[in-house]
């Protein structure tokens, strides 16, 4: 990959930015704004970073991450709102991805906009844009930048573009896993970064409470035909002091065993109303499943909400994916 | 790494080599002999794989698995021994690590011998010897022979060594993954290696019978002082239709917890008898308290057996761990 030489030339002229993700941040978007901002100062442009939502725990131990404002830093400081030379979005392509909420980005100001993403869009925004579908992560693309622009990538940097890479390829283990990403890793490696202890962070930062639910959570455990079901109540999350955000990753789990095909969480939103999280391995497409109940999302990773007593949402469901597989 | 020329040139002179490894076989040994054999047979040399041991489930998928022969393979034959020209001991260094009885590795006949680890060791044997115990993996050693001596990586090849790589290095998440090991995972790749694909062959291939084991394991769980401790009994086994060796890796998996730096398996061998695995994280060296108990292992894994009750096991050991834990 190669930046465009428009966009290289810009960030070199001028001087002012700010450089700002989507809401319900990520490893790869937090990790890839703080690295451009850290490159952008060290040849002594001035940055600000921008995210709607607090930086999560587990992406804490990004080196700058503390220097994230939100739309509330600037709604509380004087004038109320805020302008920028040049706006940067980084993993996301239009201002309703840095907020839901237009009355947040109304209080930005900016004179040029640049959009640097890997995921696909036909959106008008942005005045110069970078887009690369194929790239496993934005950080892929910073990188490049960082070393076109004639930067030496320190420590810092390398950690977050690692951790970046890190959590959008699943720690090296999904589709996306190209060459690009094993020579670059390679680089932030000899740069400084240490894959044992980022591992750690992103992944085995589990609490207690976290384990625990998570036991709770498997021994609802039925396989059916290739279809890993499990689920978790309310009080499951009262039960062990947890919130649905620690049940991060555990449909993804089920997916250690061989004939599984399918894999599904029911998640209880209220009495006799679930939210599911659907993931697939290989052709089997979850997002049709997800569609036919009116929700939605990607081949192998899709979600929906049914509301019905668990065991016939249950039962509506196992009856669509079989059919589906059928069909397949 | 720079393979020693002596070795080279011998590869290139001789034609016949019987490749063997240790038993006991894991990804490592079994895709670094397999692509050293195949890289061989590319020029026109012979080759023989042995091992003793039958390769495991998990790495039946690596290109080329079934042409290993074990012991009583030979001893079947006509004269019940066979003579080689060379024997190459590809990741151990002494022939009591292809078999821990000598009268099997008497049955084989050879001129001269070669040793290529990545073990550290004293031992004299072997005529040509490359020892890197700084290399992550022998596959590592394996892809630099391959490549000096101008042999073109077929897909193939990439994969038992990208496999190898994987399985040494924890899929790219334990402290020996190197800048090297990232930059010839690129190369694999690019050669025909799919990260993806061997990722769910080596690490996502439990049986539905395994992951009930895990499940009724992981209710046993108890967490105290930063240790978590786990049990399986005979009867778990028995209840699944499970055996040892499917509690591959519950003992690590403990570590997602962010608050645990060691974790505990108690394996029942009979009645009031146990074998225990250990794992920490860090500088917590668990060798020593295994030592304590007659066993041994490294500092991040080691290993002992308890003849007492499981209570009285858990007891002693959880005692010795803590008063290790004030002493380090």
């Amino acid at each position: 990959m190669i930046p465009p030489l428009e966009l290289l030339d810009f960030l070199k002229k001028q001087d002012d930015f700010l450089i700002a993700t989507h809401f319900n941040p990520d490893g790869d978007c937090l990790g890839s704004a703080l690295s451009l901002s850290m490159a952008l100062r060290s040849i002594g442009k001035q940055t600000t970073l921008l995210c709607k939502d607090r930086v999560p725990a587990q992406y804490k131990f990004l080196p700058g991450s503390d220097a994230f404002i939100t739309f509330e830093t600037i709604k509380n400081s004087e004038s109320g709102a805020a302008a920028f030379d040049n706006l940067i979005l980084v993993d996301c392509n239009d201002l309703d991805r840095i907020s839901s909420e237009p009355a947040d980005y109304k209080i930005i100001g900016f004179r040029n906009s640049i959009v640097i993403d890997h995921h696909e869009t036909e959106r008008p925004f942005g005045d110069i844009k970078w887009i690369e579908p194929q790239s496993a992560a934005t950080a892929l693309m910073i990188f490049y930048i960082i070393r076109n622009l004639g930067i030496e990538i320190t420590g810092e940097m390398a950690v977050n573009l690692y951790a970046a890479i890190a959590v959008d390829t699943g720690n090296f283990k999904y589709e996306n896993t190209s060459p690009e990403v094993f020579s670059i890793s390679s680089e932030l490696v000899r740069a400084g970064a240490r894959p044992s202890i980022i591992y750690r962070e992103l992944f085995e930062s589990w609490s207690d409470s976290r384990f625990n639910l998570f036991i709770k959570v498997m021994n609802t455990l039925h396989v059916e035909d290739g279809i890993a079901s499990i689920e978790v109540s309310q009080k499951m999350f009262e039960d062990t002091s947890t919130t649905p955000d620690d049940t991060e990753n555990f449909v993804e789990f089920l997916r250690v065993m061989k004939n599984v095909n399918v894999s599904v969480l029911f998640r209880q939103i209220d009495e006799d109303h679930y939210k599911l999280s659907l993931r697939s391995t290989g052709d089997f497409n979850v997002a049709a499943v997800a569609k036919s109940f009116g929700g939605g999302g990607h081949k192998n990773a899709a979600g929906c909400r049914i509301r019905e007593r668990l065991s016939t949402a249950k039962k509506m469901l196992i009856e669509k994916l079989k059919s589906a597989a059928a069909y397949q």
